[in-house]
Protein backbone atom coordinates (compact mmCIF):
# COMPACT_ATOMS: atom_id res chain seq x y z
CA UNK A 1 0.00 0.00 0.00
CA UNK A 2 1.56 3.05 -0.94
CA UNK A 3 2.54 5.42 2.31
CA UNK A 4 0.04 8.22 1.97
CA UNK A 5 -2.72 6.18 1.12
CA UNK A 6 -2.11 4.08 4.41
CA UNK A 7 -1.91 7.51 6.18
CA UNK A 8 -5.42 8.81 5.11
CA UNK A 9 -7.17 5.58 5.04
CA UNK A 10 -6.13 4.27 8.14
CA UNK A 11 -8.48 4.15 11.15
CA UNK A 12 -9.24 2.93 14.66
CA UNK A 13 -9.84 -0.33 14.44
CA UNK A 14 -11.95 -1.95 17.30
CA UNK A 15 -13.51 -5.01 16.17
CA UNK A 16 -11.57 -7.93 15.09
CA UNK A 17 -11.60 -11.63 12.94
CA UNK A 18 -11.32 -14.83 15.08
CA UNK A 19 -8.10 -15.74 12.71
CA UNK A 20 -4.64 -14.90 14.09
CA UNK A 21 -1.77 -13.08 11.89
CA UNK A 22 1.42 -15.17 11.18
CA UNK A 23 4.84 -14.94 12.29
CA UNK A 24 6.02 -12.65 9.30
CA UNK A 25 3.50 -10.32 9.59
CA UNK A 26 4.21 -9.69 13.40
CA UNK A 27 7.93 -9.15 12.53
CA UNK A 28 7.65 -6.84 9.80
CA UNK A 29 5.16 -4.55 12.21
CA UNK A 30 7.70 -5.02 15.47
CA UNK A 31 10.49 -4.03 12.75
CA UNK A 32 8.25 -0.66 11.68
CA UNK A 33 8.53 -0.11 15.47
CA UNK A 34 12.07 0.15 15.72
CA UNK A 35 12.65 2.33 12.46
CA UNK A 36 10.98 5.30 14.30
CA UNK A 37 13.08 8.11 14.67
CA UNK A 38 13.92 8.79 18.18
CA UNK A 39 16.16 11.28 19.82
CA UNK A 40 20.23 11.21 19.66
CA UNK A 41 18.85 8.01 17.99
CA UNK A 42 18.85 6.33 21.35
CA UNK A 43 16.02 3.85 20.42
CA UNK A 44 14.91 3.78 24.30
CA UNK A 45 11.87 1.30 23.54
CA UNK A 46 10.88 -2.25 24.42
CA UNK A 47 8.25 -4.48 23.04
CA UNK A 48 5.88 -6.86 24.58
CA UNK A 49 3.64 -9.14 22.83
CA UNK A 50 0.55 -10.22 24.59
CA UNK A 51 -1.08 -13.38 23.32
CA UNK A 52 -1.81 -15.13 26.03
CA UNK A 53 -5.64 -14.71 26.47
CA UNK A 54 -5.66 -14.63 30.41
CA UNK A 55 -3.40 -12.02 30.42
CA UNK A 56 -5.56 -10.58 27.13
CA UNK A 57 -8.41 -10.48 29.14
CA UNK A 58 -7.17 -9.26 32.40
CA UNK A 59 -6.74 -5.84 30.57
CA UNK A 60 -10.06 -4.48 30.61
CA UNK A 61 -9.94 -4.42 34.71
CA UNK A 62 -7.06 -1.53 34.95
CA UNK A 63 -7.52 -0.19 31.49
CA UNK A 64 -11.00 1.33 30.52
CA UNK A 65 -11.00 1.67 27.04
CA UNK A 66 -9.73 -1.80 26.27
CA UNK A 67 -12.68 -3.89 25.47
CA UNK A 68 -11.93 -4.48 22.17
CA UNK A 69 -9.28 -6.76 23.77
CA UNK A 70 -11.60 -9.67 23.95
CA UNK A 71 -11.55 -10.40 19.98
CA UNK A 72 -8.03 -9.17 19.30
CA UNK A 73 -5.57 -12.13 19.04
CA UNK A 74 -2.85 -10.09 20.11
CA UNK A 75 -1.47 -6.84 21.50
CA UNK A 76 1.82 -5.05 21.72
CA UNK A 77 2.64 -3.36 24.91
CA UNK A 78 5.09 -0.19 23.54
CA UNK A 79 7.43 0.14 26.52
CA UNK A 80 10.09 2.86 27.46
CA UNK A 81 13.36 1.63 28.65
CA UNK A 82 14.83 4.05 31.17
CA UNK A 83 18.27 2.34 30.99
CA UNK A 84 18.34 3.01 27.29
CA UNK A 85 17.81 6.79 27.93
CA UNK A 86 19.92 9.62 26.17
CA UNK A 87 17.83 12.65 25.92
CA UNK A 88 15.84 13.28 29.11
CA UNK A 89 12.36 12.45 29.14
CA UNK A 90 11.97 12.16 25.51
CA UNK A 91 11.49 8.70 24.98
CA UNK A 92 7.73 9.45 25.44
CA UNK A 93 7.90 11.06 21.57
CA UNK A 94 10.24 8.26 20.71
CA UNK A 95 7.51 5.60 21.77
CA UNK A 96 4.77 7.38 20.27
CA UNK A 97 6.83 7.76 16.85
CA UNK A 98 7.50 3.81 17.26
CA UNK A 99 3.51 3.11 17.85
CA UNK A 100 2.28 5.48 14.88
CA UNK A 101 4.54 3.14 12.88
CA UNK A 102 3.40 -0.08 13.82
CA UNK A 103 -0.34 1.51 13.01
CA UNK A 104 0.53 2.29 9.87
CA UNK A 105 2.49 -1.42 9.03
CA UNK A 106 -0.27 -2.83 10.11
CA UNK A 107 -2.65 -1.28 8.23
CA UNK A 108 -0.42 -1.19 5.00
CA UNK A 109 -0.13 -5.51 5.67
CA UNK A 110 -3.92 -5.55 5.56
CA UNK A 111 -4.40 -5.86 9.59
CA UNK A 112 -6.60 -3.18 11.86
CA UNK A 113 -4.86 -1.96 15.33
CA UNK A 114 -5.98 0.89 17.76
CA UNK A 115 -3.63 3.25 19.96
CA UNK A 116 -4.48 3.24 23.88
CA UNK A 117 -2.72 5.34 25.37
CA UNK A 118 -1.58 4.00 29.04
CA UNK A 119 1.28 6.46 29.87
CA UNK A 120 0.48 9.73 31.57
CA UNK A 121 -2.50 7.27 32.92
CA UNK A 122 -1.23 6.08 37.02
CA UNK A 123 -3.93 3.17 36.90
CA UNK A 124 -2.80 1.70 33.54
CA UNK A 125 0.69 2.42 33.95
CA UNK A 126 0.72 0.49 37.93
CA UNK A 127 -2.10 -2.24 35.79
CA UNK A 128 0.65 -3.40 33.60
CA UNK A 129 3.36 -3.06 35.88
CA UNK A 130 1.74 -5.45 37.77
CA UNK A 131 0.16 -7.96 35.47
CA UNK A 132 3.55 -8.12 33.57
CA UNK A 133 5.58 -7.95 36.79
CA UNK A 134 7.71 -4.84 34.95
CA UNK A 135 10.65 -3.79 36.35
CA UNK A 136 11.25 0.07 37.68
CA UNK A 137 13.31 1.30 34.33
CA UNK A 138 9.92 -0.44 32.21
CA UNK A 139 7.70 2.24 31.37
CA UNK A 140 4.28 1.27 29.63
CA UNK A 141 3.75 3.76 26.56
CA UNK A 142 1.34 2.36 24.52
CA UNK A 143 -1.36 -0.75 23.98
CA UNK A 144 -1.90 -1.53 20.26
CA UNK A 145 -4.59 -4.74 19.70
CA UNK A 146 -3.76 -5.86 16.13
CA UNK A 147 -5.78 -8.64 14.28
CA UNK A 148 -7.76 -8.52 10.87
CA UNK A 149 -10.39 -6.24 10.89
CA UNK A 150 -14.12 -7.09 11.35
CA UNK A 151 -15.46 -3.29 10.86
CA UNK A 152 -14.94 -0.97 7.75
CA UNK A 153 -12.59 1.90 8.04
CA UNK A 154 -14.79 4.60 7.13
CA UNK A 155 -13.37 7.13 4.96
CA UNK A 156 -13.17 10.16 6.79
CA UNK A 157 -11.62 13.84 5.92
CA UNK A 158 -9.83 15.22 8.63
CA UNK A 159 -8.14 18.46 6.92
CA UNK A 160 -8.93 21.54 8.23
CA UNK A 161 -7.29 24.61 6.76
CA UNK A 162 -7.76 26.80 9.27
CA UNK A 163 -5.26 24.80 11.72
CA UNK A 164 -2.23 25.72 9.09
CA UNK A 165 -0.23 29.12 9.88
CA UNK A 166 2.19 31.24 8.42
CA UNK A 167 4.66 32.56 9.99
CA UNK A 168 2.89 33.45 13.24
CA UNK A 169 -0.27 31.90 14.67
CA UNK A 170 -3.78 33.15 13.07
CA UNK B 1 6.40 4.71 -2.46
CA UNK B 2 5.05 1.77 -0.54
CA UNK B 3 4.03 2.31 3.51
CA UNK B 4 6.98 -0.47 4.99
CA UNK B 5 9.93 0.60 2.20
CA UNK B 6 9.05 4.56 3.06
CA UNK B 7 9.01 3.33 7.04
CA UNK B 8 12.64 1.28 6.61
CA UNK B 9 14.00 3.62 4.59
CA UNK B 10 13.33 7.08 5.97
CA UNK B 11 16.24 8.79 7.67
CA UNK B 12 16.84 12.11 9.06
CA UNK B 13 17.94 14.61 6.53
CA UNK B 14 19.90 17.38 7.92
CA UNK B 15 21.22 19.15 4.30
CA UNK B 16 18.91 20.56 1.97
CA UNK B 17 19.27 21.67 -1.87
CA UNK B 18 18.58 25.39 -2.26
CA UNK B 19 15.00 24.74 -4.09
CA UNK B 20 12.18 24.90 -3.19
CA UNK B 21 8.84 22.67 -3.42
CA UNK B 22 5.20 23.48 -4.43
CA UNK B 23 2.88 24.34 -2.21
CA UNK B 24 0.51 21.13 -3.32
CA UNK B 25 3.04 18.55 -1.89
CA UNK B 26 3.31 21.05 1.31
CA UNK B 27 -0.47 20.96 1.61
CA UNK B 28 -0.29 16.95 1.47
CA UNK B 29 2.21 16.90 4.08
CA UNK B 30 0.13 19.21 6.07
CA UNK B 31 -3.26 16.71 5.80
CA UNK B 32 -1.18 13.80 6.64
CA UNK B 33 0.04 15.10 10.05
CA UNK B 34 -3.93 15.81 10.02
CA UNK B 35 -4.68 12.09 9.63
CA UNK B 36 -3.04 11.07 12.41
CA UNK B 37 -5.31 9.55 15.21
CA UNK B 38 -5.60 11.14 18.45
CA UNK B 39 -6.96 11.05 21.64
CA UNK B 40 -10.66 10.78 22.01
CA UNK B 41 -10.46 11.76 18.31
CA UNK B 42 -9.47 15.55 19.77
CA UNK B 43 -7.07 16.80 17.06
CA UNK B 44 -5.57 19.21 19.20
CA UNK B 45 -2.96 20.39 16.63
CA UNK B 46 -1.92 23.74 14.59
CA UNK B 47 0.80 23.86 12.10
CA UNK B 48 2.65 26.76 11.43
CA UNK B 49 4.53 26.92 8.60
CA UNK B 50 7.98 29.28 8.59
CA UNK B 51 9.45 30.46 5.22
CA UNK B 52 10.44 33.76 6.39
CA UNK B 53 14.38 33.66 6.21
CA UNK B 54 14.73 35.90 8.96
CA UNK B 55 12.33 33.53 11.47
CA UNK B 56 14.70 30.77 10.09
CA UNK B 57 17.81 32.36 10.98
CA UNK B 58 16.45 33.11 14.06
CA UNK B 59 15.79 29.65 15.42
CA UNK B 60 19.38 28.16 15.99
CA UNK B 61 19.98 30.99 18.80
CA UNK B 62 17.90 29.37 21.13
CA UNK B 63 17.29 25.74 19.57
CA UNK B 64 20.58 23.69 20.17
CA UNK B 65 20.37 21.23 17.08
CA UNK B 66 18.94 23.48 14.61
CA UNK B 67 21.45 24.93 12.25
CA UNK B 68 20.45 22.72 9.40
CA UNK B 69 17.79 25.15 8.87
CA UNK B 70 20.23 28.12 7.46
CA UNK B 71 19.67 26.02 4.20
CA UNK B 72 16.23 24.34 4.82
CA UNK B 73 13.33 26.17 2.54
CA UNK B 74 11.06 25.95 5.53
CA UNK B 75 9.97 23.91 8.73
CA UNK B 76 6.67 23.02 10.05
CA UNK B 77 6.03 23.97 13.86
CA UNK B 78 3.54 21.19 15.58
CA UNK B 79 1.63 22.89 18.46
CA UNK B 80 -0.68 21.54 20.83
CA UNK B 81 -3.70 23.59 20.96
CA UNK B 82 -5.00 23.41 25.18
CA UNK B 83 -8.32 24.87 23.84
CA UNK B 84 -8.62 21.88 21.26
CA UNK B 85 -7.80 19.59 24.33
CA UNK B 86 -9.93 16.48 25.43
CA UNK B 87 -8.10 13.89 26.89
CA UNK B 88 -5.89 15.86 29.41
CA UNK B 89 -2.40 16.26 28.35
CA UNK B 90 -2.51 13.40 25.58
CA UNK B 91 -1.93 15.98 22.96
CA UNK B 92 1.81 15.28 23.29
CA UNK B 93 1.26 11.95 22.36
CA UNK B 94 -1.32 13.43 19.49
CA UNK B 95 1.09 16.03 17.89
CA UNK B 96 4.32 13.17 18.12
CA UNK B 97 1.78 10.99 15.76
CA UNK B 98 1.38 14.07 13.98
CA UNK B 99 5.08 14.69 13.53
CA UNK B 100 5.76 11.11 12.31
CA UNK B 101 3.20 10.86 9.59
CA UNK B 102 4.60 14.31 8.30
CA UNK B 103 8.33 12.83 8.37
CA UNK B 104 6.93 9.58 6.42
CA UNK B 105 4.86 12.02 3.77
CA UNK B 106 7.48 13.82 3.18
CA UNK B 107 10.59 11.11 2.64
CA UNK B 108 7.04 9.24 0.36
CA UNK B 109 6.90 12.48 -1.94
CA UNK B 110 10.86 12.51 -2.46
CA UNK B 111 11.29 14.96 0.59
CA UNK B 112 13.60 15.17 3.58
CA UNK B 113 13.12 16.15 7.06
CA UNK B 114 14.13 15.65 10.41
CA UNK B 115 12.34 15.94 13.84
CA UNK B 116 13.70 18.30 16.07
CA UNK B 117 12.17 18.45 19.54
CA UNK B 118 10.85 21.07 21.14
CA UNK B 119 8.62 20.42 23.87
CA UNK B 120 10.29 19.50 26.74
CA UNK B 121 12.92 21.65 26.72
CA UNK B 122 12.10 25.04 28.15
CA UNK B 123 14.61 27.10 26.45
CA UNK B 124 13.14 25.79 22.99
CA UNK B 125 9.42 26.57 24.22
CA UNK B 126 10.12 29.90 25.80
CA UNK B 127 11.95 30.97 22.07
CA UNK B 128 9.39 29.75 20.05
CA UNK B 129 6.42 31.31 22.10
CA UNK B 130 8.70 34.58 21.85
CA UNK B 131 9.78 34.46 18.59
CA UNK B 132 6.18 33.74 17.27
CA UNK B 133 4.52 35.43 20.11
CA UNK B 134 2.49 32.68 20.66
CA UNK B 135 -0.52 32.70 23.16
CA UNK B 136 -0.78 31.02 26.32
CA UNK B 137 -2.58 28.09 24.80
CA UNK B 138 -0.31 27.38 21.91
CA UNK B 139 2.31 24.77 23.02
CA UNK B 140 5.06 24.33 20.59
CA UNK B 141 5.82 20.50 20.60
CA UNK B 142 8.06 20.26 17.61
CA UNK B 143 9.50 21.49 14.39
CA UNK B 144 10.26 19.57 10.92
CA UNK B 145 12.46 21.39 8.81
CA UNK B 146 11.53 19.78 4.93
CA UNK B 147 13.55 20.40 1.97
CA UNK B 148 14.82 18.55 -1.07
CA UNK B 149 17.74 16.69 0.57
CA UNK B 150 21.33 17.50 -0.67
CA UNK B 151 22.51 13.69 1.44
CA UNK B 152 22.13 10.82 0.75
CA UNK B 153 19.93 8.74 3.36
CA UNK B 154 22.00 5.59 4.31
CA UNK B 155 20.55 2.27 4.97
CA UNK B 156 20.40 1.41 8.23
CA UNK B 157 19.71 -1.80 10.30
CA UNK B 158 17.78 -1.26 13.45
CA UNK B 159 16.09 -4.28 13.99
CA UNK B 160 16.93 -5.45 17.59
CA UNK B 161 15.32 -8.80 18.20
CA UNK B 162 16.00 -8.95 21.98
CA UNK B 163 13.78 -5.71 22.39
CA UNK B 164 10.73 -8.40 21.34
CA UNK B 165 9.41 -10.32 24.57
CA UNK B 166 6.43 -12.43 24.68
CA UNK B 167 3.83 -12.05 27.94
CA UNK B 168 5.88 -10.85 30.03
CA UNK B 169 9.19 -8.98 30.45
CA UNK B 170 12.81 -10.62 29.72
Amino acid sequence: METLEAIFTRRSIRKFQDKKFDEKMLLEILKAGMYAPSAYNQQPWQFIVIDDRKLLDEIPKFHPYSNMLKTAPLAILVCADLKLEVAKDMWIFDCAAATQNILLAAHALGLGSVWLGCYLRDERVKGFKKLLNLPDHIIPISLIPIGYPSEEEKKVDRFKKDRIHKNKFK
